[in-house]
């Protein structure tokens, strides 16, 4: 019999276990783009709510249930949301990411203020990992008329760290390229403090001329004002390789 | 600006208004099967539960926000449970329609038993239209591997009116191969009092070939137990298209 899975903050193929496209999906929660790779013979729970968190979509079901989470849960749960919306102020946050945090701060017995202020501050993924680690941290591929486009994200209280080690990051974007036959490969460096982002770049020269973002430097681009790779890195570079031909 | 549409109690273009592949779709709302159609760039509401009525579905999305239909919506609510579910019958029902049935129920002031019985009664779609309309009152469309296929449905009180009309319904099978370039056409007439359905077919031969239900006489097919077209009969008909060759 085959593998059942259930793709939990995903559901395309290209993000999922190696081997997802074998198994049978017997479940969706998700709160990301709809990626037309599901097909099935009968129905089956796809709930995709565009909230800021999964974590959200998990805290809705219990309530719908009349139930409530344990408190290390909550706990779990309010760390998703917290993370996923910087603490609310994500472009990607709704009121039901609000009331939903509310309710599991409530339950796990957590100061909401001193919790995201330990959260944020607990470390720096440039400073205390590898190159090749901190772009494997957080990385998503996604396959559009024909290009293979990889965005590593990570989240910095500052962009020293990032200064620092750019040509070593630059250098180890390179490497994925090949390692994953990729046509462009990109970092977002987002810091929080400040609700702004870098982009450095790899790949094809199609795509970085197409790219028009105020240039920092040769391979970094400045994005004022973006945080959210889902509702706005994606969208744009969708669009910029939407624009340009298949590769 | 494309045209905006939110899908209900569906999700293939197949099955969608004229033209629904063009618009942007903000919004899914079904209980069927997956079908891979829907590709977006960013995220969207899509909710899609195993249950046996998009009806239950509406209702729970009232409940999530604790509030609650007028009289009049919760008894149409009320109408679309009790016919798809034939009244909680079918083996699509899960414990969840029950449950919002008979809250529905209450807020739309109805006496289900007596409601149901009135339901049923209220003529038979057989006798009151043309064999035309009677095949189009509500007709899927799917596609599987290269077959395309259309199943109508309707249900009766009894099975008399379909042996009275059977040739005509037979003829109108045939126009509406022709005029949709179909491959296989069927309609599933399910008697409702016994929870049995009949099968008339018309099309390609290799289809109607590898049908392994009980022949009852030529072009019709006795499906004992069978009465949903969703759980039921559409994955049967997928199965048997899917170890055919294309057409």
């Amino acid at each position: 019999p085959r593998m059942k899975l259930v793709l939990v903050d995903h559901n395309e193929f290209a993000q999922a276990v190696a081997g997802a496209d074998e198994a049978e999906i017997i479940e969706v929660i998700d709160h990301h783009r709809l990626s037309g790779n599901l097909r099935t013979k009968e129905p089956i729970r796809f709930i995709n709510e565009p909230v800021g968190s999964t974590s959200t979509i998990v805290g809705i079901m219990y309530r719908m249930r009349e139930a409530a989470p344990d408190k290390s849960t909550a706990i779990c749960l309010c760390a998703g949301i917290i993370s996923d919306t910087l603490h609310l102020t994500s472009p990607t946050t709704t009121s039901t990411d609000k009331e939903i945090l509310e309710w599991l701060a409530g339950i796990g017995g957590i100061d909401s203020a001193q919790f995201v202020k330990d959260f944020f501050a607990a470390g720096s993924m440039l400073r205390e990992h590898t190159p090749d680690r901190a772009l494997e941290s957080d990385r998503k591929v996604f396959e559009e008329n024909g290009w293979h486009i990889s965005i590593s994200q990570i989240e910095e209280l500052g962009l020293e760290e990032f200064w620092k080690r750019e040509t070593e990051l630059q250098g180890a974007l390179q490497a994925l390229l090949t390692k994953h036959s990729l046509h462009f490969a990109c970092l977002m460096v987002t810091d929080i403090t400040r609700h702004h982002s870098v982009l450095l770049v790899a790949g094809d020269q199609r795509v970085i001329d197409a790219i028009d973002y105020p240039q920092a430097k040769e391979h970094v681009y400045d994005m004022a004002g973006v945080v959210s790779r889902k509702k706005q890195l994606f969208p744009y570079m969708s669009h910029v390789v939407t624009k340009l031909d298949a590769p």
